[in-house]
């Protein structure tokens, strides 16, 4: 306990920047749908969306201590991802760590607990994804530790990996991975932009995707109310 | 398994229509409190009000194909009706398909489960209420029925019932009922606006609703706080 | 059962009014981090922040008959807390009680229970603190207890102790309590403004709290990624 | 609001006592997995198991008037099912209710809500499955109906429907459906004994049901670790 | 923060010990249905009934010091009863304290929070309720308060107060109402007792407590299914 | 998607061995409060102790196809430790599955979902650690992974790391942790058998850990109820 990994690998940023308009369902089925943080993470304000790279930082229930320390250790681009080391709601984070964040460049914050003066950062316009909205105050006596891999709402998050936050949740991409996922999830945003310009205009999914014979072959019945 | 109808008989569009502006509250109690839909049934915006016709899709869990199928049999004025065989987070439904029921007339969506792109649908303006907002991707493996009754979020709704959603939550009114629930929602509607001046005009409820001499025969007491 | 007190003392409306720009999260560190309602309190539209005295209500499952007797015991200034016997998520209270609310100068609601219209309770501006938001209509056969002590959402609130609530939840101060820690909220936010200052320029909170040497002898380690 | 239908149809009770030893998991299955209720239903002790034909009764919330009138209803070999028309977990039925019960035959209880006195009812072995278990009391104020289709815990229960429980949980058998699924049952459970004995003698499923072919078809790789 | 009352009021032992073979629901009927904490609180085995007076401890999240402190000022006949500042489901508590406190005649243990050990606990027999049991262990690092009035999921507790607790759940009894109490649930016990014997000989609560004339008059209505 | 891996390395088989009566409360203390899986995972008989290495399984939602593929790569010792992709509460694992299991020498099952025939899983004495108990069946179309890391509950767990389940809920611990951790668990067993002897003798916590000291430092105070 009370480790700080100080010198940890991003991210490539320029792939990191390529993110920044792609969403967390696109970029969680072009890595194969893994990756999803719990479904109770929520933004605090909505829209919001950012892509960044990942200081992860452990804290104790109740005590938002650590996450001073991994101020420290954030650049322009990450995304800190904080986790307790049991279920906790408490308000980790204000608007005081909001302006310090902001003033390091970082784009966002991913918390497994709670967050306090969410009308603050909605002005401040800084995202926050977290698992309550509560004003309880925590105190600053045990360490945690920071760059070291967590586990944050169900997912393994490793510093430097890429993570991507939008109006649909948290999806975290490891680093190595993030070009290949980036590149198709471009092509999956072509894609869908072609069908969706098909499906508006009237044509069927079962028609656009030929799901007709296969839904046959499995058995499916169109029938009469009267049958 | 595996059952569409094709001819199903719908609530009159007369009728439906006149609950535009129907309150989901006010529906309920026209009807005599009954036929509302779970409270974790809620809209991924607001403000938002449909009403229409259910059609009705149960699916596998994490598994959207039947949506496809159901988007075929819906026409304008409909109200797509989604509920998994067990209890499932899942995203269902996104962007894509919304456009596609858009193309088809489709006022809304109400799904005892997940959706995603909820960023999309706000600005395509496609109303949903939910159990969940989660980008988890489903397949398409497994099939389901379409319009036959079904339950969702603890309501039996059959295939061209009544469906009102607002901000409030989600009511189904059956089909043969829905001109009289209409007609006692207008009542009451014209009710309340009479009642509405008053109590904002500072009269109490008490002497409006005449409470007094039931709430003395109850038993309370009025005292002051030295006694 | 079915006791009203009609003499309560409130808070003093000077000292009430101290509060009305003070958020939630100050009151709350400046009373000792005491007096936090559950987080599952929140307000049904953002942003909304008031500051008044208490008048409680203790109300039966599913019957909000008592919350008309407890409208002739508010006064302007007043915040009406709600709290059922046992918990329930009926939809207690909508926009026409909202009105004779307003017109008695009431400044919003409390409720560890349901609420429904709630899209007109947003153009009214009735700012409310929920546990759910549920059409689901209520009945009026049983009697509870206006002003006397009770348990909402976790806290004690007697009546006329000052209730302050924002987008971060609600908070109550014992009545005695409140001139103390306006005072205290205010040397607060002075002291916060300073600090904000500096954090948004880009001092750390490590060098502005002066942690490092605390945190050093409590043994926390930097270490490189290849360590 | 307020009917009781006293003229039934129940399901066969020599089809409905063939179900006596199966269990939930292989009705549910051998119907095409559907009538489960919500997995929040629990046994208030282990072991229990019952099969009978439903009485239906839907109660107002914190009010169990109608249990009484449900009771006269009940004859011996039926299940007693209970639903409350908002969510609620109050203690709608006690040691008193049990004792009634039983003297009238009736096999069970399946609440949606809340039980007290479980120390007695598992003295008595009065088998219970409910939502909650909880000492809060209800009133007798409201009436609800007996004997009409209910939902209760997210399925459709019709009087005279079949009910069966385990510690697995509570399905339901439509009243025709019954000889069909006990049939199914049956073989099932028959054909499932002979696949136990092979399991046991540690045959793996992967041979027992072929499945190593379609494994592989769909692309599953047995790798080593340093691959 | 900080304090700890040492002479503390309880309520007297004989009155208390005659709480010992009354259930926590008929306690709740007896002094007019109030004081239940919530139905999240559950024994860690059954049967488990106790009643005694509170030794009230609060304590900081994940922080399990205040309880040491607390059982000094346990006297035989006590229950103790610790609530968290914030919610927090960490195992305060085990085998250990629960040697400590059997020492001291300590009657068992009320907390709004987590437990572990149970099964020491269990072998034991020493009685604990509890919202979770999780081996989370607690640091021992901040102040709470001892023998001050708390709120204890949901209710009030003060020191010195009555608290009853069994399968169904736990109780709280003010002290000075504990002799009424104990008179009106003697009562209760008596006709109950009456009661039983007929209900269980077959007579119809509808009989038994004189229902049908006043079920008419609220309009209950008797058909035939094929009404 | 949809590797297994076949040669993975294990804990050692004696260090395993050491656990068998190793609480998890006392190893989760033993390495520093860390590896606890989330409190929702309860035994679904009590009492049940296991200590064994994990064999992981990834599943797709409602499909438990990878569980027979899983079981193929048990050996004497181990644990099957299951997660689903996305949170869902299916009855994946039964009786039949526990036989085949129990054949190759399985120890018990961890499953971050749901299990059915709890009865006779009982009755055969395998224990098993689940999130629900659900009858609901599952299918078997979708390919998931066999000893790759996943995380289960919250925590991330590598193939042939060391997990202890017993009444207190289920810790991993680290492969190459496990004898140090073993050798500290063994250690504070010893020391707190010592403090059991004397805490049971009646010496308080306060004395036996030479607290007092340290909360007078703190500043707690202990006062008469007058004051």
């Amino acid at each position: 306990m009370g480790v700080v990994v100080t010198d940890i690998a991003r991210a490539d940023p320029k792939t990191v920047d390529g993110f920044a308009k792609i969403g967390v369902a696109t970029a969680h089925e072009a890595q194969g749908r893994k990756g999803l943080l719990a479904s109770y993470m929520r933004p605090i304000y909505r829209p919001a969306h950012i892509a960044g790279t990942a200081v992860t930082c452990e804290v104790a229930p109740g005590d938002n201590w650590m996450i001073h320390v991994a101020a420290e250790q954030c650049k322009p681009g990450d995304v800190l991802v904080v986790a307790p080391t049991s279920p906790c709601e408490d308000g980790y984070f204000g608007d005081l760590l909001a302006g310090s964040l902001m003033a390091r460049g970082v784009r966002g914050l991913i918390i497994d607990a709670g967050v306090r003066d969410v009308a603050d950062l909605t002005s401040m316009q800084f995202p926050v994804w977290s698992k309550a909205i509560f004003a309880q105050g925590t105190v600053k006596e045990t360490l945690g530790n920071v760059n070291l891999p967590l586990v944050c709402a169900g997912q393994l998050i490793n510093p430097g990996d890429l993570v991507i936050a939008d109006d649909d949740g948290v999806v975290v991409v490891r680093r190595d991975d993030a070009p290949k996922v980036l590149e198709k999830s471009l092509k999956r945003e072509a894609m869908e932009a072609e069908k969706r310009e098909q499906l508006t205009a009237g044509v069927l999914g079962l028609d656009l995707y030929s799901m007709r014979e296969r839904l046959a072959e499995k058995g499916l019945k169109y029938i009469k109310s009267s049958e």
